[in-house]
């Protein structure tokens, strides 16, 4: 289920538009998984030591999008600079694990798609931030 | 991105049939999304002292299916007592807090569907668990 | 045990004084406990009407104290602005906390214990981001 | 802080004795910490090949810790099926980790370090095992 749904029941006014916001968490959760098993699926190849860049980048990631999720999910008296951070450190994470990701994506079709999804997360952490950031 | 497109590049045997895995895992993160926005709106509601039981349920659950995507979604040399543990723990709260939901569904359009999220959950871990049980 | 322990031992050099950063990473680990239980211990008042603000901060500072331990904790290969953001988040949230759980620590005693726990992160983030930033 | 004191404050029972239960929480955010710079720690040596199940099991442990915390801490009606499972996972990890750490002890100083904290975590949830067990 996406997370648009159950935003929109919400009692309280959302920080930012139910579809922008619901399709950050959606990407947040999506990445969170897709790092998990990128840096596993790294820890099994046999060029294991040029991988650990990217492992770590990809562990860093999906503990940032973990928090993203928790954090930026909860609509009930928000506090903006923990959001805002949170937010930052997620796009951050996604960006710098996507950069890395691609450089191993033409050996490892695990990197490969985990370099797409960050980015797909990375724009919408950046769409969401450009809400966030003008209230 | 799904979570059986990824696991799919992993150079281990998977413990399961990918597209079983992949749906476990995808379960856990949509539901660890809904029950985290499910407390959150139960706590802005009037009766908010009537859903206590629903608020802790839904933050175990939330706990729960997050322990599982790591745990479960890790093919490298995995530990079956503690996977299985963990599927057992995620199916144990699913099932509970779909339980509690469904009865606040009729007042409270979230609970109604985090209910349905947690149930989708709980048939997932109980698929995946009758395939590695069997290991 | 410490964090300073085993960060000791790392080869890598270390982001920041061993001394400094467990301790760090120590209260991180504490604070995520303490808010944890007291959001836990609001649910249980009766007025947890009047304790939805005080739940709602420290479901967040769990929640940014914990990704905290995990990204900070990592000395291979650190990604400088993904550390410093989520110490940010962790510090903003910690903050937040304590200024909301003091405003109840004379009715609650376990708002008065979380308060002091979240004063003593946020200091200890304090120090931390002195030293992360100056690099 | 430890656990245990502000536990002492909850206005519901608690689920097992507040010593017992306030150090298999401290326990689990220790190991956590401890088993997420193990495996940080593993990344950066030399023979990181031979350390690939040590890393795994480390990245499990952390992650049922963390888990445990959460929802072994919550005291506002507990769901007995979900503590119990989450406790197995987590004295699981942690059993298989110490027994991982300890055969590189001799190598490497972090995974003795580690090796020790999984087996005090362990001790402190084979404790409180058999007194959830027996409600």
């Amino acid at each position: 289920m996406s997370a648009e749904a159950i935003l929109r029941t919400h009692v309280r006014p959302l920080a930012a538009d139910a579809t922008l916001l619901g399709r950050c968490l959606d990407e947040c959760g999506a990445c969170e998984t897709t790092c998990t098993i990128c840096a596993d699926a790294c820890l099994a190849e046999d060029d294991v030591r040029d991988l650990v860049h990217c492992i770590r980048l990809c562990l860093d990631c999906a503990d940032a999008c973990a928090a993203a999720v928790r954090i930026l999910g909860r609509q009930t008296d928000p506090h903006p600079p923990t959001q805002l951070n949170t937010l930052e450190a997620c796009l951050a994470a996604c960006r710098a694990c996507a950069d890395e990701c691609e450089l191993h994506s033409h050996h490892h079709e695990h990197c490969r798609l985990s370099a797409e999804e960050c980015r797909r997360c990375e724009r919408a952490c950046v769409e969401l931030r450009s809400v966030l950031a003008a209230h």
